[in-house]
């Protein structure tokens, strides 16, 4: 059983992949004025990817990868007005209000109980992750808030340095197995997936026999559970 | 003599502003065929302080501010071409390779040499900024790197709070007045102002008499004898 438990954000603690959802099918049925949009996904994805090391993680990104291949796909045919509704689609990701998802008010309930020490490692904008950090009200009961720009084994050493935690005492707990389970299992320590509704594309790994180190949850509500049985 | 220093990135330890000013040239010169463009910059400076709280700092808000005028300006009839010409602007200043300022590395080896240890504690896309620390050399000789969405009295109380430096026992360096000289004597810090060949309109703080405190200096070169002053 350890001590520490780290708290992905996106999609562990509250909702974020659903709205990038809606905002591509609105974003769909408003190129359908212009073109064939069966590929428009794929197109997207392959912006996004290729705008990602310049751009990072997070929405703005997403917005200008979104204008990006609505001008690629339409020949540049598309309307100023509809360029600025894109952008709105953005803004509408940036502002939604945070809804946490169910069982983490119950699962943050127990780990605390326990005596565990909770620190959120999250990826995405800097401001946009502060913001629900601060909306989620989760802001008081967490010894850290870490944004990082990518979850790879060296931002989750120098996080677990940042609070001095070893990382055999500690534990991620994260939708995401390419960046909350296999790096933290690769310093050492150990991870907790939570199977979420959507994964971003990009974030799926490729089915393999699944690591030691690590177990699997169906709610944030079965944590505190599945650590104290570490 | 404070023992820490703490170093703003953009226009303090590198060039940046310059960037977004050869960016907002070359936009007006696209703009130019469409509309008379003496209101432009009035104009974008408007959409950028309305998103400042929705996109906060750094580059991909500044290019997305860009689009949004750009739209507001020619009353959407700005092509698609010019709009991914906008957005490429954008990312040339994302990709800009890093240029220290003169004087930094002189007054870098001044301040190490006596012993001083050293932070930089910037604000902008954290992408963008870390890959600025990591092309900027410094990252080897500062003890740590503070990525914050707004510096204002808390961050910097926080940040010094995560390396457990004592407000009194720093001085921070920068360029910018409202950003990193006043909240820092706010916090009982010291500071020394690097009066930089462009300020950001935002940045600019009124006329005033200059507060007790901070020191002002022409290059970071002549940092190390400022602060051995103290």
């Amino acid at each position: 059983m350890t001590t520490w438990i780290g708290l992905d954000g996106d999609d562990t603690l509250w909702h974020s992949e659903r709205h990038f959802v809606d905002a591509q099918r609105l974003y769909n049925e408003l190129l359908s004025d212009y073109i064939d949009t069966s590929e428009l996904h794929d197109r997207l994805m392959r912006t996004e990817r290729r705008n990602l090391e310049i751009f990072g993680y997070g929405v703005k990104g997403f917005t200008l990868s979104l204008v990006e291949t609505a001008i690629e796909m339409t020949d540049g045919s598309i309307g100023g007005a509809d360029v600025q509704r894109i952008i709105d689609l953005g803004k509408e990701v940036l502002q939604h209000p945070v809804e946490l998802l169910d069982g983490v008010a119950e699962g943050i309930d127990g780990l605390l109980t326990a005596g565990h020490r909770l620190v959120i490692i999250t990826k995405g904008d800097l401001l946009h992750q502060e913001t629900k950090v601060a909306q989620s009200g989760l802001a008081d009961v967490v010894d850290g808030v870490e944004i990082v720009a990518e979850k790879d084994a060296q931002t989750y050493q120098n996080a677990l340095g940042r609070h001095g935690i070893d990382s055999a005492d500690f534990t991620m707990v994260g939708n995401s197995v390419r960046s909350d389970v296999l790096p933290v299992l690769e310093i050492g320590g150990r991870a907790i997936h939570i199977e979420y509704e959507y994964t971003w594309d990009h974030e799926v790994v490729s089915e393999h026999d699944r690591p030691e180190g690590y177990e699997v949850a169906t709610s944030f509500a079965d944590v505190p559970t599945l650590v104290s049985r570490e």
